[in-house]
């Protein structure tokens, strides 16, 4: 069966007071269990950043559900894949970024190696909440020299405002 | 360009004394610059699985390294994708491992319907060290109903002799 991209957002299930009361857990995994949905779901972030009209260089994905759609996108795109991940996690010569939460501060990193100059990226996340995360992506990619096209999500928690956080485009599959 | 498999093993990069001294770190991330090399990698461990000659319907993947490869793998077979993680990351009804490590204890999850009962599983990780991490995953599967057909991994830690700790065939892209 093919799936219309109406039919992959469906796919996402709602779980209230998950993971703490209050929460509305929206949980993405449905999707990757039907290779269909999957191949939609691909499809569609493709044709949304070609739609953009520019070059892209590198998509970054956000550890860990980050990683699940990347390196589809990426290998769809013919581009390179490059994480973001918690700090002490990637070996070598990283760049760092240290990103305030709620409750205290979480560093960010990349390989410093991961991107050169100039080069026009993606990022890719499967939820954008206050924006933290992706907006201390942002900052690693201009560190290291990138540019971001776009910041691409799955899901949007429209009222938390993370668009305010963020320099590049948004772009999300999923308005909550 | 086209990747031969060898140069694909030949991207993985070693880095001594990381995150610890006397440990040396195997960074996978360099493959996922280069899309014709995650081609190679992709197609490789497709050809490995038919090779079983056994039915696959889901692969497993363990968070978070496992994710960028277990997506890909699953479209191409053209089956379903489910996620291990820690405790608490899963919403809904899941099912449970304790997973023993050198310093306490991890637990591990897979949401209960990811799988239906005899369903038959590849599991998907980059390293196998111990076999700690990719044996719970294998006694989730089994808690679903699943077969666990093969473990596939990248990198195996031969002198470590995690295969011991599995039940399942396992095969690995490189041994160090």
């Amino acid at each position: 069966m093919a799936y219309t991209i109406e039919q992959v957002k469906a796919l996402v299930r709602e779980f209230v007071d998950f993971p703490s009361k209050g929460i509305v857990f929206r949980d993405i995994f449905p999707i990757f269990r039907e290779p269909a949905a999957v191949e939609c779901l691909v499809s569609h972030f493709v044709e949304r950043i070609q739609a953009t009209g520019q070059q892209i260089d590198v998509v970054v994905g956000l550890d860990a559900r980050g990683f699940l759609l990347g390196p589809l996108i990426a290998l769809r795109l013919g581009v390179s894949f490059a994480p973001v991940r918690k700090g002490g996690k990637l070996p070598g010569s990283v760049a760092q970024v240290t990103y305030e939460k709620e409750y205290g501060a979480d560093v960010f990193e990349m390989e410093a190696d991961s991107l050169t100059k100039g080069q026009r990226v993606v990022i890719v996340d499967d939820l954008l909440a206050t924006g933290g995360s992706c907006g201390a992506a942002e900052e690693l990619v201009r560190k290291l020299g990138g540019v971001v096209v776009l910041d691409a999500f799955i899901i949007r928690l429209a009222e938390l405002n993370g668009d305010k956080r963020l320099e590049a485009p948004v772009y999300a599959l999923i308005d909550c």
